[in-house]
C-alpha cells in the first residue's frame, strides 16, 4: 500500500520479464551470484507489478551503491545461527536485505510445515523492500504469513511525541484465497510513506495536516519542513502502539538497532544497517481443510465487496486488492514505469557495464 | 484501552480482593465450580484495576444471564480437540469465554515452552473480556504474547463501507519488562468502543465526527443515530484491513461465525455465541537472554518517555502505561467503581443468594 515515490506523468511501459532479466544482470555486475541476483530482481519487479513503485526498481541505484560501498555484502549469504523446535534465528551477515528476508520467510514456511507454526527472527538484516512478498511465500504454501520489520530508519514520532523516535515499522499479514488473489495487508505504521512527502517536497506541493511534524515538533503542511521533521503514526495512539510493539518483537527481541541508533538508509552509512525482522507462518492444514478455508476466503472477499458503500466510494476493497489488480493488468500489458525510474536505472546499468533497457 | 462505559460521577471505592471474592461467590451460585468462578472473578477485577471498567464486573449481569439462560454452559470445560507440534485447537464447549480464553492462553505458553512458539486456535468460544489479561499470561512466563479475537458482534463498517460488516475485532500484543510493568498493547480496531457511544446516547451527548455512521450509512455525530448504525475502523483503510485480517486468522481459520452471522452479545441470543480467537506465544529465552531482554525493554520505555513532547502533551506513554498506573494505584487504594456498576451487581448478587457487597 506504500505510495508511489515518482508521481510524474511520463511513463514507459516495459514487459516484466525483460525488466527482471535486466535487473538481475545489473546485480550480477556488482557481485551477486545468479541466484541472489534473481531473487532481488524478482522481488523488486513484483513490487512494481503491484504498483508499489516505491519498493521496486527505483531502489536499485541505492542498493547498487550499498553493494559497491560494502554497506551490503554482495557475496554474503544469510546463515542459520539457531534452529530448534518451531523457532530459528537467521544472521543476515549483511547480505542484501531482500535475499536475507526471502531466506528467512522460506525457513518460516519450512518450519511451520513441520511444527504447524513458526517464528523466525532476523539479525543483521537490511531494508527488505515490500513486506507483501514475504507473506506471499507463506500464502503460496497454503499458510498464513506474518512479516514484521523494524524498518531500519528513525523517521516517526510516537503519539504525543515531537521528534523522530521510531521507524515507520511496516508489517504484513496474508492468507490465501481459492480463485481470488491472496488477501495481503501490507502497511507502514506511519500515516503515509516518507516517499510521498519527498515527492511533494520535490514538486513544491503542500501536504495534508496530520501527516508530519516539522523539525521543532510542530504540525506542518509544508512538505519541505516535514522532510526535516517526523512522520506521524496512523490512527493516533493505536497505530503508535502497534509501531512500538513491532520494534519490540523484532529489534528488541534480538538486540538490534532501535530508534535513534538506526541510520538513514538513504544516506551513505559507511556501516551495515543491522535491521531486524520477524517472520511467522501458520500452516492452515493443521487447523482446517485447506480447500475449504480458501473457499471461505473467497466468500469473505465477496461479502466485504458486496456491502453497502459509504458516500464517495464506488467499491469496497479488501487488503491487497488494488495491488492485485495492478499486478494482473501489468503482467499482461507490461509495467508502466515512471520515466525517471528508468533513466536513473539506465545510468546505473551503463555504469556497471549493462546496456540500457531502452534508449530515449 | 477500551473506554469506561459508565462515565458517571458517583464512585464507590472497594478493595480488589473483596470484589474478587464477591464475584466468585456470585458465579458459584449460577453453577460454576470454584476454580472457574475464581478465573472469571480475577479476570474481571483485573480489568477494573486497570481502569478498563467496560470489561470488568459491569459485564457480570449479562454473563450471569447468559449462564442462567444456557447461552453459556456454567459446568462446561474447554477441551483440546487437537494438539500437534506447536499448534493446538481448543473447543470452548460454550463455557465462559474468559475461562476458555484463559485455558487457551495457558496452553499457548505451555506449547511455546516446548517448541519456542505456538499458535492455539479457539472454536466455540465466547466474549473473552479484555485481551490484555491473556497476553499477560505470556509476559508473566517471560514470553511475548499475542491475542487475536473476532470480537463476536457485528458492529463495524469496513473502510469504504456504509453498514456493519465486521466485529470491532480486538487484539493485544505484550512483552515483559524488568523493573517496569509489562508493555501491553490492547485495542479494538474501531476508533472507539461502542460502550463510549452508548454512554453518550444515554446522556444525550453528541459524539465527534469519524466515530460512527448512522443506519443509512451516513457519517453522524448524533450518538443515538450512531447506536443504530456502524462503528468506524481506526486509521482508515489500515485499521480496517487489520480488523479484517484479525477475522481471517480467527473466525475464518477455524470456520466460525463471521460478519453478519455474528449475534449481538448484549441481546439475548438463545444460542451459543461461537466466538473464535487465536493465541500465540514466543518464548524469549529461545532468542536472547531473558534478563537482558527485559532490561532492554525498560530502556525502551525510558527512551520513549524521554522524547520531546508534542504540543498539548505533558508526557508520552507506552502501550499499557495508563492501565498499569491505574492498577498500581487501585491495588493500594481500592478500585473506584462507578456506583451504577455496583448497584447493578448488587441486584444480581441478591437475586442469586449472595449478599450485597455494600449497602447504600
Amino acid at each position: 500500500m506504500a505510495g508511489n515515490v515518482y508521481d510524474f506523468k511520463e511513463r514507459v511501459v516495459l514487459p516484466h520479464q525483460k525488466v527482471s532479466d535486466w535487473q538481475a544482470a545489473i546485480y550480477r555486475c556488482v557481485g551477486l551470484d545468479a541466484q541472489d541476483a534473481r531473487v532481488l530482481a524478482e522481488n523488486l519487479v513484483t513490487a512494481d507489478l503491484r504498483g508499489v513503485y516505491s519498493h521496486g526498481i527505483q531502489r536499485t541505484p541505492n542498493y547498487v551503491r550499498q553493494f559497491v560501498e560494502r554497506e551490503l555484502e554482495a557475496k554474503a549469504k544469510p546463515g542459520v545461527i539457531k534452529r530448534e523446535g518451531a523457532v530459528a534465528v537467521v544472521d543476515g551477515n549483511n547480505a542484501s536485505g531482500i535475499v536475507v528476508a526471502t531466506f528467512a520467510a522460506k525457513l518460516a514456511v519450512e518450519i511451520a510445515r513441520e511444527f504447524g507454526t513458526s517464528a523466525v527472527s532476523v539479525t543483521r538484516g537490511a531494508h527488505l523492500g515490500a513486506c507483501a512478498g514475504y507473506v506471499e511465500i507463506a500464502t503460496t504454501a497454503d499458510m498464513i504469513g506474518f512479516c514484521w520489520s523494524n524498518g531500519g530508519c528513525n523517521l516517526m514520532a510516537p503519539h504525543g511525541g515531537g521528534e523522530r523516535q521510531l521507524g515507520s515499522n511496516p508489517f504484513a499479514i496474508g492468507a490465501p484465497c481459492f480463485s481470488k488473489p491472496a488477501m495481503v495487508l501490507d502497511m507502514a505504521t506511519s500515516v503515509v510513506a516518507r516517499g510521498k512527502i519527498a515527492v511533494a517536497a520535490m514538486t513544491g506541493v503542500d501536504i495534508p495536516e496530520g501527516w508530519a511534524l516539522d523539525a521543532d515538533g510542530n504540525p506542518t503542511t509544508d512538505s519541505k519542513y516535514a522532510m526535516a521533521g517526523a512522520l506521524l503514526p496512523f490512527g493516533g495512539y493505536k497505530g503508535s502502539g502497534l509501531a512500538l510493539m513491532n520494534s519490540v518483537i523484532t529489534a528488541i527481541l534480538i538486540d538490534s538497532r532501535f530508534g535513534r541508533s538506526m541510520p538513514d538508509l538513504r544516506d551513505p552509512l559507511g556501516e551495515p544497517q543491522g535491521v531486524a525482522h520477524l517472520f511467522q507462518a501458520i500452516n492452515i492444514a493443521e487447523f482446517t481443510d485447506v480447500e475449504s478455508f480458501k473457499k471461505r476466503m473467497d466468500k469473505v472477499v465477496e461479502y466485504i465487496q458486496g456491502g453497502r458503500k459509504a458516500d464517495g466510494f464506488e467499491e469496497i476493497m479488501v487488503p491487497g486488492e488494488p495491488e492485485a489488480r495492478a499486478r494482473a493488468r501489468q503482467l499482461k500489458e507490461g509495467i508502466a514505469y515512471p520515466m525517471e525510474v528508468i533513466t536513473r536505472n539506465n545510468d546505473v546499468a551503463v555504469k556497471y557495464g549493462v546496456a540500457k533497457i531502452v534508449d530515449f
